[in-house]
């Protein structure tokens, strides 16, 4: 990668998704917890795809949602995260470099495949996903060019990557660089069960390192061991810069030491998908920050961006998002 | 394959479909004709998946799509095509299978990968498809058990078969098979250039191997080398028992030497994506057909399945195709 000034560079797992519809008796007889996501080994993969109903696949992962959102909104983005040299490594290549997005990391050549996240989207729109992470646990400090990082304004690093062991090192490592070059870090929380697995790690890393904190309601009330979201809200401030914590139909708050700023949902029609709509407030909201926009514009493009990937099928743009933004600001 | 009686059998060639967005510049550049199909090789297919934007990805070729949507009709169906064992042609079966089609057509365990068709759909919803048949050149007749054509009350041939040489000899003694088990053969012939390539042995076909007929406008006026969609339909008259004529949203005409139907297409709030409509007409007629509706209703059957189809992306029903039947017949 040449170290080429990024808006954001973002670290994660990559991911091709496989979405089916499903219905609330097929989530139930295979035990999974509806709206999160869980991570399976390669022999639940293979029966839990058997059990799949007809599917499509897009690339996806979290953070390579997130960096495609802003290369949509045109924005300039940076992925690091590790596919295996097959054909789902050469399709989560493929679709996040005709994005536009700057991906160089090397495949694996051998080891376990491409990772792949099962989802199951009910008629509530609600997504339920099951994750194989392959190749993902090749991810490791070495993958971490310092020249990226320390040139890039934002590392945006996804909760999701504390579970692979080696992707936590390179997680840490891209975040002492950043801060150390003066530019800013910021961290998505991904998911309550992950924050779960890692609650004493997460607090210490928004506390001491994170300078953005991305967090839906349940999220950031596991984060602090709440059932308030108002609770949560308060142990929040000023642990970090600038907290954006979503509250899906409810909108959005950002938060910092001085300022508080309430954002509304965009209105959707018809809510067909909800997976991605975090992703892509944080593509919206750090594609408004990078280019100097005030918090509130930075909240309103972040709910557009969700607006847009909620109304159809998976989570990658189906329109340019650059069309809605000239509509939304003006 | 158990020779259970199926209420149609297809054969076709095994394609995943790689879709994207494309304006008409893109095209123009490219060289490709708008709204048809053309073969490409290796090499081609991976400089032209280099210059597309992100895609999706989902199980697709012609007969395969007219199966797996007879299938959400709730008709029995089975497929017969060659993927590759690798991850595409895993995908490829996959899908079929969880769409509740019959395929135990052996995978090929070397050669080429998986077909794939790379397909650009432009704002005003036409398709462009650049097809690479790969594993598909592995299809023969040793892929045709007698057992399931002589139990299938039709068997449906897709006119690209005939592009790859062992695939034709296939289809050649599919439809022996079928017609000396005094079973039905359907033929669709499946694009003008496909037409072009082919035209003097599918006149043949048409006349003396084939009892119903599925062609659109263009390639019925291909057939029989006139410009006058009228000129066709006088040509195709007598030819063979029915004949189901697609033009686009004119709607249909089906023709036996004795009757005349005119159907008119379902309404269509937005059209999306016109990938799949003549495959989701052909399920729909042939659920129809199989279930021993009149024409008329075989072509209404055939009408809504295709308006479904071109309401989203890609060629597969997202919604359980006997949730519109119902309604439709209500």
């Amino acid at each position: 990668m040449t170290a080429k000034v990024l808006d954001v560079v973002g670290i994660g797992n990559a991911i091709v998704d496989i979405l089916s519809h499903a219905d609330e008796a097929f989530l139930a007889a295979q035990g999974m917890s509806k709206g999160t996501m869980t991570l399976i080994d390669a022999e639940r993969a293979s029966a839990l795809y058997r059990a799949m109903g007809p599917a499509v696949e897009s690339s996806g992962g979290s953070a390579g949602n997130t960096i495609a959102g802003l290369a949509s909104l045109g924005g300039k983005g940076g992925f690091i995260g590790k596919v295996n040299n097959d054909q789902f490594g050469g399709v989560f290549r493929h679709d996040i470099r005709a994005a536009g997005v700057t991906f160089e990391t090397p495949s694996s050549e051998d080891g376990p495949p491409t990772a792949r996240c099962l989802i199951f989207v009910t008629a509530d729109a609600q997504r339920t996903m099951q994750t194989y992470l392959g190749a993902c646990l090749e991810l490791g400090p070495d993958d971490i060019d310092p020249a990226v990082i320390s040139h890039a304004k934002v590392t945006y690093l996804e909760g999701y990557l504390w579970d692979p062991p080696q992707a936590k090192k390179a997680f840490l490592k891209a975040a002492q660089i950043a801060r150390k070059a003066g530019r800013k870090v910021a961290l998505t929380l991904s998911d309550p069960f992950c924050v779960d697995r890692h609650r004493a790690e997460f607090q210490d890393l928004v506390s001491k390192h994170v300078d953005i904190l991305f967090a839906n309601e349940a999220e950031i009330c596991s984060l602090w061991e709440t059932e308030s979201f108002d609770e949560a809200l308060q142990a929040t401030r000023g642990k970090c810069e600038i907290a954006a914590l979503t509250r899906s139909a409810k909108g959005s708050l950002i938060v910092t030491t001085d300022e508080l700023h309430v954002i509304d949902a965009a209105p959707v029609k018809h809510v067909v998908d909800t997976t991605g709509a975090g992703d892509l407030y944080a593509a919206g909201f750090l594609f408004g920050y990078t280019g100097g926009k005030n918090l509130f514009d930075c909240g309103r493009i972040g709910a557009m961006a969700a607006g847009e990937i909620i109304s159809h099928f998976g989570a990658r743009p189906q329109t340019p998002l650059t069309e809605l933004l000239l509509a939304e600001l003006r």
